[in-house]
This record gives structure tokens, C-alpha cells and sequence, in this order.
């Protein structure tokens, strides 16, 4: 497929420093890219790679001198610009014709919507609900009485236990397990003794969840994911943990049971949060912060225990200041006392 | 079903503020009750949804007003009550009918006991065993020779490789890989050699392992895992680890070859211990605490690299002071030049 | 199967202290070796086992009393030389006959080598590929378009997505997932849209890769795992990560997208590296090291975050004497107010 740089440009609305009859072939990395294909830079870090690149043309907010042989693509968020053009050249990714494999255990009293796509050697337990257009790829197991909502894809090898109830276009990567049970136990004095955990999980619309993450489902009630979350590989979400609206989980994060996190949380990788904990509106925590307490909104928290970013920075310069200033305690202590000492003989 | 609150603390063994004939039909947390439901208040952090619950009956140990609109029952350990008022009204959490799927793979001399459940697509290799009234559900893979006891529930997707012995009452959840290869390795100056796991993985009666836990095969003997113990998701044990009785492993924590834990060892989510140390018996590590050396028993532990929790605690309060001290040296150093020249001019 | 220890000795290029004519039976550890039984000691933590071992012969590197009563094999490796031995009495751990099993899935233009092995519902998508040799086991996936070289093992219930490109000799343990989406989101000022992640995963010879590991693929070009390279359980690697030949990623570990790795890198247990950054071929990073910027070659750092070891540990030997002189800034600072008053009183 090829397209001209000006329908390119017309398509995500930027601004063009170039020529518009240019045709484009493809999209890829700065450094990777051919001629006729169109690129994009938004991590100034890369700045250096335009010096080297073949691309024909480069989507980006930095300012570029005008020399460089490349038509330019001004846009105020690269990335997202990127990621309409890759759209444009590559419509649909997965390719999940209307169809049920003959090998599909289809349970009783299903509800299947139209179009959609069951795997080889998927699972559907009874009273599972399948919405129009929703893909459930080989090996994928969907529990009793479990919905799944409209234009979703499940990928193959996903868990997804009974009672579960998940929105419309959803991404669920492979591995993933939703609805186990939460980690719940009474210390009877010499055995921890199970509780039964009787609620669910539910997934809104517009979330994606990575590769092997674990979901717990609440002791009562719901485990929750916010409208347009996003969770990274590995993540574990413990039971009655509620996530808001267009939050961002990066990998192997964890958090523990009931914590409830606003909208438009961000979360770094391998942070953790204890449970029974409020996460205010946009917080941000920092990778491999650990979150003992609740954190109001709009606030930037790292290191462990997690404390404001900028109070988190200055202990860290300080720290690395520690064996010097201990010198220095050790150097005044000596001459104070000589200090001491002078006053001394000059008393008597 | 309806029970009169009056069998349920009967059978709970609780005391009773309250009227014996409310008709009790169901469980849930204090905030989603209704009118006819039995709640539970274990976290004093919760107290004040007291106020607002709909419960008819909240188990408790705390003292409460005996003015609000609900009866309680007074329990040293609400939480096990509750878990025990859970498994009145639902007696039996999954449907596992006594069959074998058609498409289960049966291999060679299989000892199957009596009742047991074998799901769609499940694979049993040559000489498995199987305990009765277990389940296996779709999509698990038992490898050869393994042996699985009495009354246990292998959810879906599960990988248990060969030679593994896992006792009675045992729950695995979906995604948990037991027996995986040890992360054994000789470098010969060039290249990372294998070392060959021929050990195996030994899993003692009453364990719970999360979902997408991995524990690795020993590469000589046997990891273990003692009776009773509770392993919440995305855990990893390495191979020749051996976890004593009724430990917690909170989700995400990672334990280094051939380490050994006493019993009632908790460890915190997220928290690292190295290879090749013993952790005492009722040992508590806390949240993404890491373990650098071997622990007393009886001790709590925390932060990086782990230190008993009070020096851990005192540390910390003196970490937030630390720009502070610094400044107060800075003084220090400028006041004590001033106090030595102030004695030279006195010497003058 | 028995081996005379000279036959043993000779194989392994060791050096012998003992009577070569011992017939020797099986590999053990030392605490559970029985007579006729070889076993090893690389670590000199476990040199008092040898006060009570039974086995017949030890391989090791440390110095021995002549008066214990086994035989000595010395060698430099013990490890190496060890899992050599068990090579001898083991030598070939899975048993995969070469045969397609009758319930596997086919797709369409698939090209087989000689003498694969592809276990009960397994699933290869149209155009994949197997080399000559390799075993992919029960449950596991293979995308459209993925190549997997020669002689692999691919455990049961593992992913690899479509477009994946894997080497000779490779091992992929259960659970894991090869090819998933990266995590790259434009956020557009109310929602994150996702950016097609159009990449792929690129696995060299030799590799080895644990149970429920995750590695994306990339955005655009390949995420890369390079020759050799051993990576052990839940290690999440993200889109367009490279890393070099021979490193080693203990459990846990996390590479944020783009972060490249020289060759014979190690990365502790729980280590977590941010994106966008380069480490240098044998940089080593601590257990649970928080590393958030690029190291230059042939560094240890640890910590978080992560700063040269030597640097970090004064700085923990600091901070466990922090309350102590916190202390002594207190004292320090009275001792200086009596000094000036003493002074002032002079003064008058």
C-alpha cells in the first residue's frame, strides 16, 4: 500500500516541512527505516539518530534544522500521530474470521454474539456470554456464567474464571489469569483457614491487560478496572482492589487487597502498594516505589517507603553525601574538643 | 437458603447482642450488604461504614455502640467466623462433577481414584496418579509419574511437570508452572553450561499456590513446599528451597535456591531473599523487604537490605531528617571556625 | 548404570585423590548422597557437609583433609564438572519420540523438519515453522509466521505469537509468553490509544528462557534476546529490548522498552531496569538494584538506585550508624552553645 505524505499528513492533522507528493510505503524505527518510509521522534534522546536516518519523512515536536533530507511531520504528540499513520498501513492486526473451531467445548445455555471467533481447544463453560466480534483464541478458558463484552480479544492461553464480567474492547493478553481466588485466610491459632471468596472481577471498557498479570477476584463484592486502563506484564491486582479510569500499570507491579486508586494513576514498574490504601486523582509512583500509606491527588511519590519525588530526590543527594558528612561529625567532634581543652588552660 | 441468626452463631460459636430469629440469607463486605445479610468488621479502619451498613448482623471483635441498627456478633477472630458463616451459604464453590472429559489425554497406566474430575483438553502423561475426589480441570498438563493426592483442585491451565508429588487438599491456581527446570548454570569461561534438574518438587497436604506461581525442580532432591502453607500469585521459588508449615508467601515475593524457611514464616509482598540462607521459624519480612543473609527466628525484618524492623523504623525516621542534620553541620562547622578565631584573637 | 570413578575422573578432566576403581552408581547432593554415589561442593558454605556426607566420591575445588573417607575428584569447575557427571548417568532427560500427535493443530504452508515432536493440542498457525528435532510440547501455541529453529524444546503451555523468529537449541519453559504486544500508548489528552506494536521477538541459539516469562515484541523493528543468554522465571522484558550474548537475568527481573545489554551481563534477582538506557557487557546489578541510568562496562552497582557496589555499601555501612550520629550532631551542637557562652563570660 502506498499512500502520499500529504494524505499522511491531512490524516493526523499536523504540519508538513516538505513536499506533499512524496509516496510512502511503510513505517518504522529511526534507525531501521528505508526510503519511503516515514518515521517519528519523540524522545529527544534519539535527536541524534536524524542525522543517520533513511526515513523519507519524520513525525516530531522537536525543532529541526532545515538541512536534513527528510520531509518533517510537525506534531504536538508524535506518538499518538505515529500510531495513526501505523493504522493507516496496517488496518487490522489480527486476522479473526467469523468462525468457531470444530475442536471448541462449547458449554450449555451460551450466549453468542454475531461474528465472533472461538480458537481451537477454547473452553466455554456454561452461561458464558460472548459479545459481537469478540475473539477468544486457541486455548483460552472462560468460566461459568462469565461475560465477555463486545469487540474484545482474548489472546490464546488466557484464564478467565466464573462470574467475571468484562466490557467492550478489551485486550487480554496470553497467560493472563482473571478471577482467581484472593489470597484470603483466618489464623485459627494454628492453621490459616481459607475464605471462601465468593465476588468477582469486573473489566470496563477500553482496558488492556499484559501478558501473565493476575486478577484477583474480591472476598465479596468486585475487583475493578477502570474505562480505559492499561496493565503491563506481570502486574498482580489483589481482591476488592479497585482501579479508576485511564490509569497506567507498568510491569510487575502489585498491589495489594481493597487499595483503590483514582483516575489517571500512574503506576512505574515493580512498585508496590499495600493494601487497604487510597491512591488520590493522577498520582504518580515512581518504578520500585513502595506505597505504605494513602497518597492525596496529584502527587509524585518514589523510593520505599514512597515519599514526595522531590523530598525522595533530596535525601537521595544527600545520601550520597553520607560517609562524607560523617567525616566531617568525626573531624568537628576532635576539634571541639581541642577547643575545649584551650579554654581550659587559658582559665587557669 | 435462610438461617436463623441464631444457628449461625450456634455454629460460629460467637456471643450474641441481638435477636436469635433474624432470618439471615446471605454474605457480603459491610458496604454492600443488604437488609437480611450478614457482614463482618475485622479492620478497625473500617469501623465507620458501621454507620452506614444495611447489614442485619455484622461479626465483630470490636466494641461497638449499641445504638446502631444491626445485631453483632462478638467474635475473638472475626474473620475466621466469617469465613465459616461464608461456607454455610455456599457450600461448595466449584461443580465438579465426578467425570473424564472425552478429550482428556489419558496416558499409560494412569492410577485415577475414585471421583475424580478430569477437564476438556487436560493432559495426563504416562504413569500420573491421581487422588480421589480431585479435580483436574481443562487444559492442565500432569507430567509423568507425577502424583497428585486426595481432594484436590487444579484449575485451568496449570503445568505440573513430571516426578512432582503433591499431597492432599491442595489448590493450584491457573497459570502456576510446578517442576519447572532449576535455574542452574556451570560457566565454563565461555559459555553458560546446563546443569541438568534431575531433582524433583515435593508440595506437603493443605497448600494453596496462586495463580502463575513457578516452583522449580531441585537440581538434586527436592524443593518443598510444608503442609499448609498459602502462596499468593506470581511467586518463585527456587529450585532445592524448602518452605517449613503454614508459611505466607504474599504475591510477587522471589526466593533464591536451596534457601529453607522455618514455619509461620511470612513474607511480604514483593520481598527478595538470596539463595542459600535459613529464615527462622514465624519470621516476618516486610513488603519488598530483601534478604541478604540468614534470620533468628521470632525476628521482623524490612527494607533493603533487610534490618530488624525497629532499626528498620528508626532508620527511616532518621533518613527524613537527614537534609536537616546536614544543614545543622554546615552551622556547626561555620560556628566552630568562628569560636577558634575568636579564642586566636583572645591568644593575641 | 555404573562408571568407575577413573572413567568419571577422565571424562571430566579432573584430578584424582582416591582409588579409581570405585564403582560409582548415581549423582546426589552431599546431605542426601548414599555409598557408591558421587556428589559435588562448589560452595564453601557447605564445606561442614562434608563431616557427614556418604557419598563415595566428591568433586570440588576447596582443600580437603586427606583423613574423610571418599574420594576427592579436584577440579576448578566443580559445577561444570558436576553437571557433566550427571550428563553421563542422565543422558537425555525428556523422552519426545518423533511424532505429531493426532489432536495437534495444523495450519496451512507449515514447514516440519525431521523428526519434530508436537505434543496433544498443540496449536501451529499457518506458514510456522519447526527445525529439525525440536519438541513443542502439549497446550503450546505458535503463531502464523513463526520460525523455531532446530533441536528446541518448547515446554507445555507456552505462547509465542506470530512473526517470532527463535534459534537452535533454545529451551522455553511453561507459561511463557514470546511475541505479546510491548506497551506503548499515546495518551491524546483525555484516553491512551494504543500504538500498534508491529515489531517482532527475536530469539538467538542457545537461549534459555524460564517459566511464565514475558517478552514483548516491539513497536517497530525486534525486541532481541542475543546468543547464550539464560533467563530465568517471571522476568518481564519489554518492546525493543536487546540484549547481548551470554547475560544472565535472575527471577523477577524487569527491562523497561528499549534498554540494550552488552554481553555477559548479570542482573540480580527482582532487579528492575528503567528504558531508553545502555548497560555495558559485564555490568552486574545487584538483587533488587533500581538501575535509572546507562552503566559503563565491567561495573557492579546495587541499590536503589543502583550506584557502584563499593559506593553502596559504605553508604549502608553509613546508614546503620546514621541514629549514632544524629546523636552526636545533637551533642556536638550544645557542647558548641556552652562553648560560646564560656567564651562570652571570658569575653567580659
Amino acid at each position: 500500500m502506498k499512500k502520499t505524505l500529504g494524505e499522511i499528513v491531512q490524516s493526523v492533522k499536523g504540519e508538513l516541512f516538505g513536499d506533499a507528493s512524496i509516496e510512502i510505503c511503510g513505517v518504522a524505527g529511526l534507525q531501521e527505516a528505508q526510503k519511503g518510509e516515514i518515521s517519528f521522534l519523540a524522545n529527544p534522546k534519539y535527536k541524534n539518530f536524524l542525522k543517520s536516518t533513511r526515513a523519507s519523512a519524520v513525525i516530531t515536536n522537536e525543532k529541526i534544522e532545515n538541512s536534513l533530507p527528510f520531509a518533517v511531520v510537525k506534531h504536538p504528540n508524535p506518538h499518538l500521530a505515529f500510531s495513526q499513520v501505523v493504522k493507516l498501513f496496517y488496518p487490522e492486526r489480527r486476522n479473526c474470521p467469523a468462525e468457531i473451531h470444530p475442536t471448541a467445548i462449547l458449554g450449555k445455555n451460551l450466549k453468542l454474539g454475531q461474528s465472533v471467533h472461538i480458537g481451537a481447544y477454547a473452553v466455554l463453560e456454561n452461561e458464558a456470554q460472548i459479545g459481537d466480534r469478540t475473539a477468544v483464541l486457541s486455548g483460552s478458558f472462560i468460566g461459568e456464567k462469565s461475560k465477555i463484552g463486545e469487540n474484545c480479544l482474548i489472546y490464546p492461553n488466557v484464564t478467565i474464571r466464573e462470574n467475571v464480567i468484562i466490557g467492550n474492547n478489551v485486550i487480554i493478553h496470553s497467560g493472563a489469569v482473571i478471577g482467581s481466588d484472593g489470597f484470603g485466610f483466618a489464623f485459627d491459632g494454628k492453621v490459616h483457614q481459607k475464605i471462601p471468596q465468593i465476588g468477582n472481577v469486573i473489566i470496563e471498557d477500553d482496558v488492556e491487560i499484559g501478558a501473565n498479570v493476575t486478577i484477583d477476584r474480591a472476598a465479596l463484592g468486585s475487583t475493578r478496572v477502570g474505562k480505559g486502563s492499561k496493565i503491563d506484564n506481570l502486574v498482580q491486582i489483589g481482591h476488592s482492589v479497585e482501579i479508576g479510569e485511564n490509569c497506567i500499570l507498568v510491569a510487575q507491579v502489585g498491589i495489594g487487597g481493597s487499595t483503590k486508586l483514582g483516575k489517571y494513576v500512574t503506576l512505574g514498574g515493580q512498585a508496590g502498594l499495600v493494601g487497604h490504601i487510597e491512591i488520590g486523582d493522577k498520582v504518580i509512583v515512581g518504578a520500585q516505589g513502595g506505597v505504605t500509606k494513602s497518597i492525596p491527588p496529584n502527587t509524585v511519590v518514589s523510593g520505599y517507603p514512597a515519599r514526595e519525588h522531590h523530598k525522595a530526590k533530596k535525601l537521595e543527594a544527600s545520601l550520597s553525601f553520607l560517609p562524607l558528612y560523617i567525616e566531617k561529625i568525626k573531624r568537628l567532634e576532635k576539634e571541639i574538643e581541642q577547643l575545649k581543652k584551650k579554654l581550659k588552660k587559658k582559665s587557669k
